[in-house]
């Protein structure tokens, strides 16, 4: 099973994320967590979650990019699902060997992020923080799947790369 | 005034960010927020912290490090408190020029983070997260103030580290 965690605080402004949800929702085998829904008021239900983390073969994190890292309530379920002697540390390999897809949206085009542009530094700056959480639990880090600027792109590039989106998972299902 | 934004969910846990608070608590024309003392329930008055980030030419971020960045109150603090059209964009220069220390106390030693550790990597590779969200905002990025593995400093090493944190803060009041 594939459970992806997704965390849009607006999901109504949200256009990219929105559509690489729609292009998997009905992928068999699939379950998505959509944190801001289940949890608006950031109680997040560990217990369930490391549940659901637990019959999960790929674990995939579907967000907007929220000043270079993942938006608040996923951050808390970061601070809160995995913990020690479950996640890492003596007993902790609930996580282990599971494949991990960083799947993020930013407003930004790619060019805001270079060293040149307005954000400084290009994405692969900004993914340590994300993959070396998921190393630390042994999971096995994908290529993460960034979408830059997807409010600026028309509605057959937005439909090309949610069905990028959408090969990807199958292929992560295997 | 220097504004701390302080942040650790459990406070009565902490050795280096209680020992860091304890030698700067009585420094003139400082002010402490500590986000989960003032808002358990992540019901951040989003207002009230504009307000006082106005007021403040140095602003301190103190806390932990948990999973390589911020703990969730202080994203959720990012995610709500600099907004468009205050932080940044038009009309957006509420923090333009202010002073930004980050200061932040690890559990693992310094050798855990370096490439053969088992963070898999030096400390200054999630820097750019928190260091970028500053430089958007128009802030001077001043060197971190990092603390290493405080848990296992006896109690001289780490009032050696409070006075210089002491003195760094003093240093950024000018």
């Amino acid at each position: 099973m594939i459970v992806v965690v997704h965390a849009h605080p607006y999901p109504a402004h949200s256009r990219g994320v929105k559509a690489l949800l729609g292009a998997i929702r009905d992928l068999p085998d699939l379950q998505v967590r959509s944190l801001y829904e289940m949890y608006p008021d950031f109680d997040i239900d560990a217990a369930a979650e490391r549940k659901a983390m637990e019959e999960a073969s790929a674990i995939v994190f579907l967000h907007p990019l929220y000043w270079y890292t993942v938006p608040a309530l996923l951050k808390h379920w970061i601070d809160t699902v995995p913990i020690r002697g479950w996640a890492y540390g003596e007993g902790g390999a609930a996580l282990r060997d599971k494949a991990c897809l960083w799947a993020v949206t930013t407003g930004g085009d790619e060019q805001a992020y270079s060293a040149a542009g307005r954000h400084g530094h290009p994405m692969a700056t900004f993914t340590p923080v994300m993959e070396q959480t998921a190393k630390f639990c042994g999971m096995e880090w994908q290529e993460p799947f960034i979408v830059h600027a997807a409010h600026q792109k028309s509605d057959a590039e937005m439909a090309a790369v949610a069905s990028r989106f959408r090969d990807r998972l199958l292929e992560i299902a295997g």
